[in-house]
């Protein structure tokens, strides 16, 4: 079971997404725990004031760092995290091998800020790593922690049916090949499915697929130049 | 305003989005229009059904070709759409320079396959990109498209309120450099703000924040490797 412990300032969509979808089922059958914890519930005075301006100016608010410090202390306390991660844009690029990793891990914790940012001083002392999803930039890290805790649980053997696994997945050194896939019916509308899959030639399918998974690669990587 | 048509096979996410978040606010502002289709609406019989078993074998249901004929003749029938856009962990990697880009787009349709896939005949026919949010596999597109629109969403003027607007996004040649940000109180728990930024000196604090947006770019291209 991996508890994920999520701090975020936008609470909304990830109480949402935590019922929901293949987190909402991993979450029922207990292969995860999804805990959100408002920001603002740790924020102090009446207004319970959670940004200010940021100093040397600039646009946007930053997420002060009391709230943080408060919150975090108090789960920190309360048992042993593997990981304190927190999203930012310039963090280390999420790839498959990191995700296969956290999967063996047991307490996370999900530092979300809404970009602008957070006071450089949370992130100081509480992260252990910083995790980007790529080079764009999103609204809040919320939305980082939902594909990130989507990706982490599905892989958690149980997870998904067996007629779905995540072990059938194609990757070879972190690259990820999946071949074309078709179903039902043979012939659609003058499209054929590639007469190999319809045959019973296990091993010329094998290596039909790994082709055309090479092929999809290929294509994909000078898309990219 | 862009539109944004979302076909998916588990609408249950991207309907609590919608009307939640950053793209919550978008849409309720006029800024843009999410529609979400559920592919099972556009399945025949009396089970609906929209997945099947993949030819030559594997693991995995594979979404069948005709509910997505079906649903795309329908929508392509209405209006023109300047991309339709299927989310796959091998199409090409998103980055701010595409997201970019797509804010000048009017209508987008988004294909959201769960993970093994669709019929590859609906991709060949209708998807006219290939986008993937990283190198790392997700349970369904819903999670990418809600990224996707995120970002997208947050650089229409307008939706972002002045002081958070994302025109200081830090940029250059479409990488992202931002300095660390602060904001009261100047000292906490024995951790100060950066003396630069409690003066008044803009050009020494410009200086700083370009070095230290650099320096955060390096450390990140560092981890990477």
């Amino acid at each position: 079971m991996i508890r994920f412990d999520i701090i975020s300032a936008n609470p909304a969509i990830v109480e949402n997404v935590k019922t929901t979808g293949l987190i909402g089922r991993a979450a029922k059958k207990g292969y995860i725990e999804v805990n959100v914890h408002h920001l603002r519930d740790y924020a102090e005075g009446n207004y319970r004031q959670i940004d200010d301006v940021p100093y040397g100016g600039g646009a946007g608010m930053v997420l002060k760092p009391e709230p943080f410090f408060k919150c975090l202390d108090e789960i920190l306390n309360e048992r042993k995290y593997d990981d304190v991660i927190n999203f930012s844009p310039q963090g280390k690029v999420l790839n498959q091998k990191m995700i296969n990793d956290f999967t063996l891990k047991s307490n996370l914790i999900l530092i979300c800020g809404h970009y602008k940012g957070i006071d450089q001083r949370v992130i100081d002392k509480y992260a252990t790593i910083d995790i980007s999803l790529g080079d764009f930039v999103l609204s809040s890290g919320d939305i980082a922690a939902i594909a990130f805790i989507d990706a982490v649980s599905r892989l958690i053997p149980g997870v998904l049916g067996d007629g779905e696994s995540a072990m059938t997945d194609s990757f070879q050194n972190d690259v990820i090949f999946d071949a074309p896939c078709y179903t039902r019916p043979d012939e659609y509308k003058g499209m054929k499915v590639p007469e190999v899959l319809l045959g019973g030639n296990h091993s010329e399918i094998k290596k039909w697929k790994e082709m055309k998974g090479i092929e999809k690669f290929l294509k994909s990587k000078n898309k990219n130049n």
